[in-house]
């Protein structure tokens, strides 16, 4: 499995009066998706909302995800659990529902020792053959992966195989090509940092840009991977005012804003997550008509 | 409702081959801490490891916890949920169990706003009658309330009526204190501030202290309500190293490692949290020496 | 040498038009400052624009201020300085003048490491008699002394014979108490934590609060000897608000601001330092009538 | 004046018995950077040790290294001073001097408003007419300079013409660019962000690297420049690990270490600087071999 270029991060849509899960529209965003040529697509990550999902749901998104996307690309599932026991179901359903490949991001409530990381997924590991993609987002899951433990991660547990890192840190970056000299393969999931990331050497980036921008992420990576630097930063500061406003106002609400403004009708997010005000709404009109504009 | 003195934080027991709730150890343990003379009893909370209960676990230890404590002193339950319609059954629940006060964490995975906090707490508080301990814990939560918000949500919400701090902060008590003229009764939750949250005029400490310590935290309440600084710092200062090494350790693994210690069987935390270490139960030991040796 | 309770700081007062150092205005402030009671006078602090002198001016300022408290209660003067020799250089000048007690903070520019510190510190303990009061200000210094390293600096180097600590963290206190079981002296120099550093077992407090409060400060330092916490508390939150304003404000500017207020002509902090603007001074007005108020 | 690439930042060379400046170990340094292929030589920066040099120091530095660099390249000084009246007065040294472009950094004690750093940068470029690069280095000097304030002294002043940042963050150098449409020439002087700042956008790299790697930072410039990026990363790879280290560990003390270890008798930093450990000479000398070899 050699996954590079943009893993874009579906949202779930909910219906506008139960907040039930919308299939309906989940097929049709997720088939936008696709439209924009994206590499592999990665439902129930932190914008889908995984943690708001009761597991009947969770499953229900999964199979669905699994099934509309239909092998034309990777699906890369996120099973993020407090719980090793639960994470490790989840695991499991993610197997035999034909992901082909978990992220798994340690979520914490008590701190977690280097030591009970590694033994969380160790057991995940255990109990699956699909290949892992270690998450670190302290700023969500409230635990933060050094990089030293993540490549002896990598080095010691066979179905390891890749991480994502949404610390926003290029630092981290290098220490996990100078670790392993390259062998490896890191994604970027901060959304502000993707020009630079591509620059250091990441194999892809993993966002939810696409729901909004189409194929402009996919342009930026083809800029960098041609060696265009020029036309890579015109492609990246074009973007980058959108990216930093759905990062900093949280990718479920403003996300979900800006599928709604695009036509989509994908609901709310869940509560207490609100949706975006109108306001934030105006403003994210704005920076959509900046990004998409030559 | 007046609370004043210590608030006692019980853990919940495991059994050691299957890791179900040991409702016989919870009982002992409950029972021993109302013979060290607490002020109420806070089940289900950080230390009560609520987080990494099944919802039909956590019914049965509060149902069993209301139980056992019979009215002897007053039952706070710890209700924390990511999303606002789990809190709110939660909440109902617990006033259906005959709980005397709920209190409420805002746990989050993506970070909330102002309004989506006061939110939150405005829905659950409309869904019951039990007073609100607003619990401000951003170590575990994620989402830090600004003691203007909590003011704010005191002022304008009929049932909220107290808050436990946790953040080690004094200058957050001196902010309550202030924006309400003494009128917000705040509680301390950061051990290692038992001693001056008291000067400071803090209502009472929320704390797992007694489990291991027996009577000193309340010895450390009444030497100070007396005004006896120098008997205050002495029975701090004997404490103190204890209780950061709780705080440190983490409570669910150093305070089930103090009580197997002290005889009471009560498991392990539940996974990915994992049990202290041979050098760690050591060095708790030679703390518990240290602190209730004359 | 036994220093307890109030350690009163002067600013440098300047001439309006030449921003030259004003003697007489000195001379009124310190005598102003002793009429208050304080227990000691630390003159060329931070609050004194120390770093913002020449060295001729230093000089003076040194010389004249001990001149003018002639005896009646120790001088503990600042002798902060970014280099080894030129700190030696001071050393040397302070116990030549007649100073009691010298006050060192080891300013940096880059980081430095525990053994620059620690030889910092002793080479200048080698050049004079004088005892050393080790000062913690990382806010201005750029510079954090842990709790491990001021002991140890303690415990080898004879004249080290206390510290100041204005981190405001109370945890620091309680580490020197538990770290030397109670030997080392150490005196708070965070204005908001006045109540509880005293609570906690600090010898005393540093502060430029008595030149805007008088005797409040004392009277703070008497209650909580007495036991008193109820009016320790009453004078606290009384006090508080200014406490915090200054602190927040910069102390040359709120203090100069308040003493010329006052009716003391101290002139204005030397630039880049600029003066209180009017809507600040309207503020600290307000704070000093409601600390002084009954 | 338009600078592009590589600007080098010389060390101040002391002799071995006395501390003095060793002006022949200057001029050797000088000449040696320039045969690197240097795009401008910038001394009495940081690395140059410029904070712990007497006024007459200064001035023989800076009047010997414009001597010494003869108009080969631009000559940026470090005039950074604490207060207002004596960073006039290096500034218009600075002028008489020769030099093309003066480094202006405000180091604090007490913190600044944003009002006191306009007025404070306002105030030297009113006294000169050189080009001033506005100086951002919050771990040295203690004050932070917002991407908006630099941008707006950039717009008003008329001789401030760009802005080198050492946080490291390459947000800042994001909205350096987008708050100017690209108008603002910036540097970065961060160095382990060397490769991802040229991809960027930033004009040039700050960096004492030349002083260790000779020509090898330039080659990283060239090519970023030529858009082969795999080259460039290459390149970078082989020199962070060394740049890293210098960072860490303090630029005077480990450039000057490896200047020793060159054949370059350039002295120790001064005190409370220390000279390497043998530990960390061992350390460089195999990051040099790393760095150095093909």
């Amino acid at each position: 499995m050699k996954l590079n270029g943009i893993i874009a991060y579906p949202i779930t849509p909910f219906k506008a009066d139960s907040q039930e899960v919308d299939f309906d529209a989940l097929s049709i965003t997720l088939n936008t998706l696709l439209e924009h040529d994206c590499d592999a697509i990665a439902p129930l990550g932190s914008a889908g909302e995984s943690a708001y999902l009761s597991w009947e749901e969770w499953q229900k998104v999964a199979e669905k995800s699994i099934e509309i996307v239909n092998h034309r690309v990777p699906v890369i599932l996120g099973i993020s659990e407090l719980t090793t026991n639960m994470a490790i179901q989840k695991a499991k359903k993610a197997e035999e529902l034909g992901a082909d490949v978990i992220m798994v991001l340690p979520i914490s409530y008590w701190k977690l020792t280097d030591q009970e990381i590694y033994d969380y997924y160790q057991e995940i590991a255990a109990a699956t053959k699909l290949p892992i993609m270690v998450y670190n987002n302290p700023a969500t899951s409230g635990v933060d992966l050094s990089p030293e433990l993540i490549v002896r991660m990598f080095q010691d547990i066979e179905n390891i195989s890749m991480v994502k890192d949404s610390t926003g840190d290029i630092q981290r970056m290098h220490k996990f090509h100078e670790l392993t000299q390259g062998q490896l393969p890191f994604y970027n999931g901060c959304n502000p940092l993707a020009l630079e990331a591509f620059c250091a050497g990441a194999s892809g980036w993993c966002t939810v840009a696409p729901n909004l921008l189409g194929k402009l992420p996919r342009q930026l990576y083809q800029a960098t991977n041609a060696g265009d630097l020029a036309q890579a930063q015109k492609l990246f500061y074009k973007q980058l005012p959108l990216l930093r406003f759905i990062v900093q106002g949280g990718l479920p609400k403003t996300v979900k804003a800006g599928l709604n403004e695009l036509g989509f009708s994908v609901g709310a997010p869940r509560k207490p997550l609100q949706s975006a005000s109108p306001s934030e709404i105006h403003q994210l009109k704005s920076l959509l008509k900046f990004a998409t504009t030559a």
